[in-house]
């Protein structure tokens, strides 16, 4: 497995194109007759977009989808759902397929009709520009962007066991309102692979589970969110070899979530070891990197751990304070903090010098090993910042 | 029922006493003789001083409560357990009461071991000035203080069935990681009702549900919370009177919290009713005040409902868009925002410009009429401003 360039353009047989005009993004991406899955979130209020395509995915064949950024068309009754149709029509009359063969997505603002004279604009020229082009990759990555500082595609390929070249390319935008359980994040996924649309949602929600859902932000759960995969057939078969790419790309595409969550300056992973259950490993890792307390430490450089023990602790995971360990590392240098319940890195230690210079990086890395069992999890986070509200203290003025 | 002045005090037979030094402070108050119940978090990492008390309170009655601020001798291991029976220790010899009729309760940074030199000589010194006054009052709730920015207290008295007048006065302290199921947070609360440690717990148990447990600053669940009750039986027998004075008690308490959470600009109270369970309503209404882009926004005077819808809808409790009303209301102006699903505040409307007025108060009202069914909850919180993270980012520095 290797990573390439060019974005989901790398993939065989993939158009597509992306533009902005004034608040709004338009993204439509191709690829014909391809099997497909989604991951939609648990909210009871879902916008109409998530419904449309989930009624389109049903079964189990799309050919394009079409992504605006800027309203979340959610919250907005018959004519949001009306407005979500004709976004949809739009690309199956230009692309002449099916209009059930259109996937639609939208972030932004809830509660607000969309302008749809601005992305009736938009859609037209996508349609006119989509092709298959490394520059078309990028425009489709930066047009789904909100609050996203920089746009995020990535691309692998990976030879297959019946001996073909199979490539997955993703493009995502985070960047608030990502909780666990995802947030107001669209990844739409790319793959020439060819696999039935049941195999495709049993290896994208294995991906997800340790990827975009081990992903915190803010704790807020969106209306909006959307992982989507299209498959369109033209490589080998799926198996073990595409799951592990596939995981690849979801993982490094959640990374960047997080390491451009809003007002971020800087990155946080967490591991968890020695869970009793794979569920208390995740539990444990997401409280921590969901902790307010946790996060602003963080920003400010302080690496007061007490902080971690206590989110443990309220995770619910099983734990003992006589068990547990915590180290902290950064670009190569590590910190023991906590050796099963004995505290290392105390007032005037070395370990808590070591730990202040770990926590002033813009990378950190957590881990705690809970030292009962077996089992494990990653998750990933960014610091509280003054810029995270100020960002979302002025979002819809 | 009335509010009355005089602090903790102001209950016959109670003596206290409170002091700072450095970043200690050190609470004493005296209760001779009284019946006892508490609530501890459920965190798994608990405090030297929760252990002591839960074991101090487990035959129902205790004397006095020792009470330090600046550490939260949380874990300490056995060093800091030891140092908490020390605590108990010089307040039972003192004041000649047995070791197990002394509560400990500690509040403040995690994972260092106490100063005893200091703590010993801030005991020794409260322990010599403990009165009964209005000022040994204010002195308790002043030196239990850590991020707080004003110290709390509240007293009411109310008439019994059975003639007596009974009085209730507590004292407690915020401010950061104040969660659902509380947060750090302490409070102290003494009355002279007649009522065995088992009523008191069910008494206390109900009032904490509804105020305590209510309050959201940030999401973190403390290592150290205490909501602590002593009756000492100079007045009348508990009743259903005493039960509602100590819910208001409890509900004012909780409400200072909240208007003085770490960074707070704003109070928010949010009335959630028409839900289908309690557990619908509860949830909801924290969901509400929890949600980081809800803080933000009430911080930036944004009137952002669809993040209220959103906070709803991932809450767990079940809803449906064509159901929901939400109001808005401040300092006796209302706006309607959604009323059945409808949409009223959007742009350009006179509601929407009220519902900005009203997000620039200070103390605003948030209602969410589900429209299901007949239950309803109240929770209480603050904004998410720059100072909470100031505050958090510099914490041990």
């Amino acid at each position: 497995m290797k990573k390439i360039d060019g974005g989901i353009c790398a993939v065989d047989g993939v158009l597509a194109w992306g533009l902005r005009k004034e608040k709004y993004g338009v993204t439509v991406i191709s690829s014909p007759e391809s099997n497909v899955s989604a991951v939609f979130p648990s909210n009871k209020v879902l916008a109409a977009p998530i419904i449309i395509t989930k009624k389109a995915i049903s079964n189990g064949r799309i050919s394009a989808i079409v992504a605006n950024s800027g309203n979340a068309n959610c919250f907005t009754g018959e004519e949001g759902f009306q407005n979500g149709l004709k976004m949809a029509q739009m690309v199956s009359e230009n692309l002449q397929i099916k209009l059930e063969d259109v996937a639609v997505a939208s972030t932004g603002v809830i509660g607000r009709q969309l302008s749809m004279s601005i992305i009736k604009q938009l859609i037209d020229e996508a349609l006119i520009m989509v092709e298959n082009s490394r520059d078309a990759s990028k425009k489709a990555a930066e047009a789904i962007m909100t609050t996203d500082t920089f746009s995020k595609e990535f691309v692998v390929q990976t030879k297959l066991n019946d001996g073909n070249i199979v490539k997955i390319g993703g493009i995502a935008k985070g960047s608030g309102m990502i909780a666990p359980n995802m947030g107001t994040m669209l990844c739409f996924l790319v793959t020439d692979v060819k696999a039935s649309p049941k195999q495709l949602e049993v290896a994208l929600k294995k991906a997800v589970d340790k990827s975009f859902n081990m992903v915190v932000v803010d704790g807020d759960e969106s209306t909006n969110d959307m992982v989507l995969i299209m498959a369109n057939g033209k490589s080998g078969e799926i198996d073990e070899n595409f799951q592990e790419a596939l995981e690849y790309v979801c993982i490094e595409l959640a990374k960047m979530i997080a390491k451009d969550g809003e007002g971020a300056t800087k990155f946080l992973e967490v591991d968890v070891n020695g869970a009793l259950s794979i569920e208390d490993a995740k539990c444990a890792a997401k409280a921590i990197v969901g902790s307010s307390l946790v996060k602003t430490a963080l920003f400010g450089a302080d690496p007061n751990w007490g902080r971690i023990v206590a989110a443990v602790g309220y995770s619910g995971a099983m734990m003992d304070e006589n068990s547990i360990s915590i180290t902290m590392e950064s670009e190569g240098t590590g910190a023991d903090i906590v050796k099963k319940g004995v505290v290392k890195a105390y007032a005037g230690t070395n370990e808590l010098k070591i730990a202040e210079e770990i926590f002033s990086k813009k990378e950190i890395k957590i881990t705690v090993d809970i030292g009962l069992g077996d089992y494990t999890a990653t998750a990933y986070g960014c610091d509280l910042s003054y810029d995270y509200v100020k960002i979302n203290s002025e979002y819809t003025t």
